[in-house]
């Protein structure tokens, strides 16, 4: 019998963006031994950018190979699905098509490789690392760009008979409601409670308001952002945003949570920023449209990990949660 | 090393109802040796209810006594806890509080007892033995007095992490719509698509409509079973009640497979006698507000389970998946 030594494992973890990937070497205590990052989208060919990502990590791997074992390579990236290791139809990916891309990696690194989709592995970094440590039902939704969701029940993501389950952002919290930009869904989570989705609810709202703070600025520098610092020097209008936003987001959670009854909700990402003045109001409106039994026991709380680790940290997580 | 022969392996299942339990002996082929029902209704206190049970069951365990293995009790009820073993603040029940039922259970017949609500033992019953044979993903929805839901996710119900997962009959599919009449939620999956949602929607309906044949009917028997009797002699408004309740039941589901991807969404239960009066504009609005990657994909399907039995045969699968 062969004693395996925890503290000399390391997995490399990466997580694919739409515009950078970052890479990390993480050990078992998640703590990022060394990091980097490239360009996404300067290749338009997948292996031209697995290439690249060899070329950079490769130098960091010598450094540190001599001491420690590389179990594997954790990858986030969106579409990405977990049974069969591909990259499908990624609309904000250079690369068109089905990607086999955990058979790509291996055969450039010589290593194991898993991929699973960037909400997915955020949650996995969250049960090892961060708010969730210890828990075995939460859900984790990621505020950005877009929507995204992982869904862990009984310590495990669940995935569903395909590799895509927790669309959470694509679901309907207002039937008939507004058009998504993308998909063309009517009235989904995404529509209201992304960047986007705030972006458009604040130009609404101070069309109909012109004595609001949110009319100082030119069109297109309205965001999430502008909006938080009108909401911060008292704008009504710009926390009217918030507060609309927190509420569709706690419809929506109100549901998720006589799903799968879990312990906590984290939530992460660009959108969290707001703090309270979206948090308050989700709260609230998650409460109000629970059953008695599941009123006051699920935490509502913000990720604990630091964001530019987050998702090395979750890709390297899917290494050892196989 | 002994060999446990499986043919002579029996289980005890019982589905207690408001009204009615029943108690069946079933062995690993689905098939009930034997079965009995007792009122639920006449026991004030549940003691005397187990008692009971006990002098009802007890002639028949002996009579199989002889050759068979009693592995253990199954049971499924209303407002049940697996994980604590109890039937907790159980509106339709007579028993009051937070009963220890398991606990009884065991001390009475000297036997391992399991406790589940009963629309998790229903997808129990139809993975062992019914239409989800060999599915590792899908989720169980129960129309009936009310909707109740039992959800497998990689070939295990999902508890959360209280036990109470799975209410999706109290999900909002309308936000700030029909008051439930007894939660006093507004919106929710069973203010429509429960037999008692039905007759509120045909009640409405034929108001408005003097000329359906729905008026024909005192308003006392106005159900779903006098809507269905006029829908199939083409009354457009009942057939429209149905239309109406699939199409709230298939954007409920639109969101539950954008959850947990199953592979098959089951109906159960005697809302599903409508037919294709229900089950086309639910498949229908189910796959338009999926998101492309889900679509064409999920079997909306009716249980293949005889009602009689399945409650039986889903309580005693408990003893077994434990």
């Amino acid at each position: 019998m062969s004693l395996i030594d925890l503290s000399k494992q390391v997995a490399l973890g990466v997580d694919i963006g739409g515009t950078n990937t970052k890479f990390g070497i993480v050990n078992h205590r998640g703590e990022v031994l060394d990091k980097g990052s490239l360009k996404t989208d300067a290749y338009d060919k997948v292996e031209d950018f697995i290439d690249a990502l060899y070329e950079h990590v490769y130098p960091l791997m010598e450094k540190h190979g001599s001491e420690k074992h590389f179990d594997g390579i954790g990858v986030g990236a969106p579409n990405a699905n977990y049974y069969k290791g591909t990259i499908e139809l990624a609309p904000n990916l250079p690369w068109k098509g089905v990607i086999p891309f955990t058979e790509l990696m291996t055969a450039k690194f010589n290593l194991p490789c898993t991929v699973t989709n960037d909400a997915n592995a955020a949650a996995l970094g969250e049960m090892l690392f961060g708010a969730a440590r210890g828990m075995k039902d939460f859900i984790m939704i990621t505020l950005g760009t877009g929507v995204g969701s992982g869904i862990i029940s009984n310590g495990s993501l669940i995935y569903g008979h395909d590799g895509f389950a927790g669309e959470l952002g694509h679901t309907i919290v207002k039937p008939g409601g507004r058009k998504h930009w993308s998909t063309g869904s009517e009235g989904s989570l995404e529509a209201y409670a992304s960047a986007t989705g705030i972006t458009i609810t604040a130009k609404k709202m101070r069309a109909e308001f012109p004595e609001s703070m949110l009319n100082q600025y030119p069109e297109d520098e309205i965001n999430s952002k502008t909006v938080y610092e009108c909401a911060i020097k008292e704008d009504p209008i710009a926390i009217e945003v918030f507060r609309y936003t927190g509420q569709k987001l706690g419809e929506a959670l109100a549901n998720f949570v006589m799903f799968s009854s879990p312990q906590a909700i984290l939530l992460f990402g660009g959108v969290i920023k707001a703090g309270d003045f979206i948090l308050k109001p989700a709260k609230l409106h998650m409460e109000r449209n629970l059953l008695p039994i599941f009123r006051n026991k699920v935490k509502l709380v913000f990720s604990e990990l630091d964001e530019a680790d987050a998702a090395i940290l979750g890709a390297s997580a899917l290494v050892w949660e196989k």
